[in-house]
């Protein structure tokens, strides 16, 4: 791939430039997550350490190695990992990365985790990339350009809705359990019903997919969500915006993403609309 | 396979010969029912009718074959499906199948469903089979011979609890949007943490698999639970006996089952113990 002078080129170029990065990264930073998943066994036996040990070895690798790529190829940009926090940029692209979003089902052998790559510009997320490798799947959007899984082009259909389909839910030990709880009982009984996978990235791309109707968490970070936002709204969904500026960029806020028919449905679920 | 006169061979034999078959049909079902899965979009344009439609063909069929093969091979064996009731049988033998477990997950294009084969003898599930094709995943037990996933033995590890691992949880209509959320409640309340993935065959299996440390569902019916109960006692854990004497076996029941390390947490989450 030829990556010279992204930053002085146009910036359709600059997006598609970062677009081919995103989607060979999440490829390559897959197979090495993928390649962790199949030996955890054999790591634990292997480090004397334990599962969470594990995952936390190859989290931290696999974005070692996002970061040093996109370092290497455009120096100017940003970067937002889980793992090592924020570095500043000054080509007003950030890349905002998860390695292994949904560190749960992967420590226990579930093939529900994935990496989500999301490059945010002008206060947006213009990328989003999300690779789950066990099911051999990538998800790929930029702003403009469609959403699409391997290859096939997304879009939501409008006639589902809530009652219909499936909506994903999630919470973190930030939430209690009764808020939790509660957002489980409103959901079933506005006549919907919920998944929870365990990967609130993996769980927004089945959003773009049309596979849920939507998603709710009170509390995520940006590394979890902007890849999934970018996918929702290119395959014509809606999404409550994150508040990428600033410090907001690393703190927690409500995610909330829906399909066109269940925008108003999961909005008053969430309590955002 | 050489299926000439299980009945009249020792008991060990008959049972070691249903296994063998139990675990081809599972293999065969499956990959007829992915068959379906994968051309699910083009059934609907084809067929003229909505993915439920689908979903209800592709059960019947699978079901279908599955009970053509048992009565071909077995003629003296009773047989319960999900989609065409129960015959009864001579033998003491009964199948107890869910040709498809999971169709929310199948309707909407997510990997995690299954096909459940279960034989019971004797008052309890002496054979479990769950193929998860999606997943290229076989899991198969018989009583007295362990449990194994693609090959490999299971065995629960007791260090794992409520606490440090993930619990399964399902309801459907039968169960009121109260008593789910007063689950969710209860579980995180008591420091664990759930997953729902839709197909509570395939969430037995990863009680048995250690993915999960429990299951909970407060109304399942026997061809939902059998084939995993009997994985997860292979496996080393404990389930809270279905009753499938007489009519039992048709009617839905409480379904509970906990690796070694959360048997009691789980069963109090359930109110069984």
């Amino acid at each position: 791939m030829n990556m010279a002078n992204p930053d002085t080129t146009s910036p359709e170029t600059s997006l598609d430039t970062r677009f081919a990065l995103a989607r060979a990264l999440a490829q390559e930073a897959g197979a090495m997550a993928l390649d962790y998943f199949n030996r955890r066994d054999t790591l634990v036996i292997e480090t004397k350490r334990d599962m969470q040990d594990v995952v936390s070895i190859a989290d931290r690798n696999v974005e070692k190695m996002i970061r040093e790529r996109v370092a290497a190829m455009l120096p100017e940009d940003g970067f937002l990992g889980e793992e090592f926090g924020h570095t500043e940029g000054a080509s007003g692209y950030t890349w905002v990365v998860d390695p292994i979003d949904g560190t749960a089902p992967f420590v226990n052998g579930m093939p529900t985790w994935c990496v989500s790559i999301a490059v945010v510009h002008g206060g947006e997320p213009v990328i989003g990339v999300i690779g789950a490798p066990c099911q051999n799947e990538l998800y790929a959007a930029a702003l403009g350009r469609g959403a699409k899984l391997n290859g096939r082009v997304l879009t939501l259909d409008p006639t589902r809705t809530m009652q219909n389909a499936l909506t994903g839910i999630g919470a973190n030990s930030h939430v209690t359990p009764e808020v939790v709880s509660d957002i489980v009982n409103r959901l079933l009984q506005a006549g919907g019903n919920f998944i929870r996978n365990g990967s609130g990235a993996l769980m927004l791309a089945y959003v773009a997919a049309g596979r849920l109707v939507g998603y709710y968490e009170p509390y995520m970070h940006a590394w979890d969500c902007l890849a999934g936002y970018c996918l929702v709204k290119e395959a014509g969904g809606w999404y409550h915006p994150f508040p990428v500026e600033g410090e907001g960029l690393t703190k927690g806020a409500p995610v909330v993403a829906a399909g066109p028919g269940a925008r108003a449905d999961i909005g008053k679920l969430a309590g955002v609309c």
